[in-house]
């Protein structure tokens, strides 16, 4: 590969071309984006060997092409360029949702070039070229859907390009993806809204925001995404988007009945139950236990006494997260 | 001030302990546990100055007393240190909820003890003695509850003490301050449980865990908070818990309803208006503007045009709220 060209240098644009510059692989990468200060930040930052103003221009000689851009911008993008690739180019993109993509390539590029879906799983909770750094794919999990008919030497040039960023391709048919991906991308995201809606939208929120701190913090950071970028992943995947929201009403209808019960309290309550499966399928998440295995006694809450121990599941449980997720991102493979 | 004892060692009771050795108030710290490990350990990192064995010694000499426990074993201590407290001693506790707390202090502490309720806004998704530290209250907001009846000698104690650990003490009833934090602090929480059980509880969690990154890891992490804990809140503060449970299920019932609508991914849509607003009001929070003033048209996101300048929304208010958030903490008084 001589040539890779990424249309749109925001986050994820940006901090592809600085990490494939900082891969000296000898591939000259030229950015393309529609508005002309970011262009220059680009070249500053080290983003882009070069910048083209005309998109015909800036895909004609790509090996690869990345539309790092929001979903709904996927469409008319492969439109405008199709006619100016070159034959045997490989194209991705970048979007949270696969199946629509996947049929827009299919419609809109000629058989000579190869269409591979791409979903980078980085870079939540940042936003913007200005937080872009080389090392946002370093152990992230890269799903990955190659379109059938995709030749097999342009699927290699998307491996390599991934590899190359310090991600771990995992190939997965666009429906499985964007089922798995409306559980734990796109629900999150909706969680983290409806949460501020729900707290905010009453008289009292004014006094109510004083006290709010950490939690409402980590838990409401998704609702400052860009909401056109959310609305563009639930308008391409709306049948998953609604079936899970529909999971998590269930979830928060049982919890709500299960501290209306006049026996919460106890240790064998309906609510503790459901709390400590919470965080038992949790750990096992984040330590990398399978749904078969015992997860090892200590590390469950319930068998620490006494107040000091009181936290000690927790500790005990952060230090071997420490220990046994080196990578950044710490997606895991089971 | 001669002398204060923590009982409980944890997050909380170390970093108190550590706090106020660095203050060089010259306030001698005792600490109190169940468990001899804790007890060492807070020696070794530097967070008493000394420790005691028997409950009754470690308070009897103590001008201030906090209770860093969870909430359900507020009670029970209450009632076992109430005849060793010496007359004019104020005491306080940590836990999230207040009204249940100030119930037991009125009915188990002799009338020469003053009892201020206290609940440090700090702590969130870190646990355990190891992870305590002396700036962990820094710039903190410090919601304290006095007993009516509390002498104002004592009330001055535990305001000192609070503005020797860095934090700024915040006067609210009881009542208000449930409510409040029902809403900020115990519903996240719930939610975070609610996302992990919605998610894990099908066949395919095995698979779809391959797929969950930053936004899972971010929403989930107070689930792995210990189950007891959140069982106390729920127990001590039902009625107001279950109120946002159901504030929460109503919102998230509108946006499924908004997904299923065939206008969603129209710029006047209602799923667009609603993420919209989740938006505002997640940033009036975060850069402390009320909701009477009108945010600068640049944050919008919808103001921004072009690909490149897609998340500039998020960037710009990055920026902002670097540089008007100085404290960690970052909760703002309006």
């Amino acid at each position: 590969m001589n040539q890779v060209t990424i249309i749109g240098l925001g986050l994820i644009g940006s901090s592809m071309g600085m990490a494939t510059r900082a891969s000296r692989s000898g591939v000259k990468v030229v950015g393309y984006d529609s508005n002309s200060q970011v262009h220059n930040r680009a070249k500053r930052i080290g983003a882009v060997d070069d910048t083209e103003w005309r998109l015909d221009r800036a895909v004609q000689d790509a090996d690869l092409v990345v539309l790092a851009v929001p979903v709904l911008e996927v469409r008319d993008l492969l439109d405008q360029m199709s006619r100016s690739l070159k034959p045997g180019a490989a194209v991705t993109d970048t979007a949270t949702t696969k199946v629509s993509v996947m049929g827009w390539a299919r419609d809109m590029l000629p058989r000579e070039v190869g269409f591979i879906g791409g979903n980078p799983l980085a870079g939540a909770g940042l936003s913007g070229q200005d937080e872009a750094r080389a090392d946002l794919f370093t152990g992230v999990t890269y799903p990955l859907t190659p379109a059938p008919r995709a030749p097999a030497a342009t699927v290699d040039t998307v491996v390599t390009f991934v590899q190359k960023l310090g991600a771990r391709p995992l190939f997965v048919g666009p429906e499985e993806h964007d089922s798995y991906v409306a559980a734990v991308s796109n629900l999150p995201a909706l969680l983290s809204s409806a949460l501020v809606l729900a707290v905010s939208s009453g008289q009292g929120w004014g006094e109510i925001g004083r006290f709010a701190a950490d939690e409402f913090r980590d838990l409401s950071r998704l609702a400052g995404a860009d909401p056109r970028i959310t609305q563009g992943i639930c308008s391409t995947n709306p049948d998953m988007v609604v079936y899970w929201l529909g999971e998590l009403i269930e979830q928060l209808t049982a919890l709500r009945e299960a501290v209306q019960d006049p026996a919460r309290d106890e240790a064998d309550s309906a609510l503790r139950k459901r709390l400590e499966g919470a965080y038992e399928a949790r750990l096992r998440w984040d330590i990398g236990v399978s749904p078969d295995t015992e997860v090892p006694s200590e590390l469950m809450p319930t068998t620490a006494d006494g107040m000091g121990q009181m936290f000690m599941g927790g500790a005990l449980w952060n230090r071997i997260r420490r220990t046994s997720n080196p990578d950044k991102d710490r997606s895991r493979t089971r």
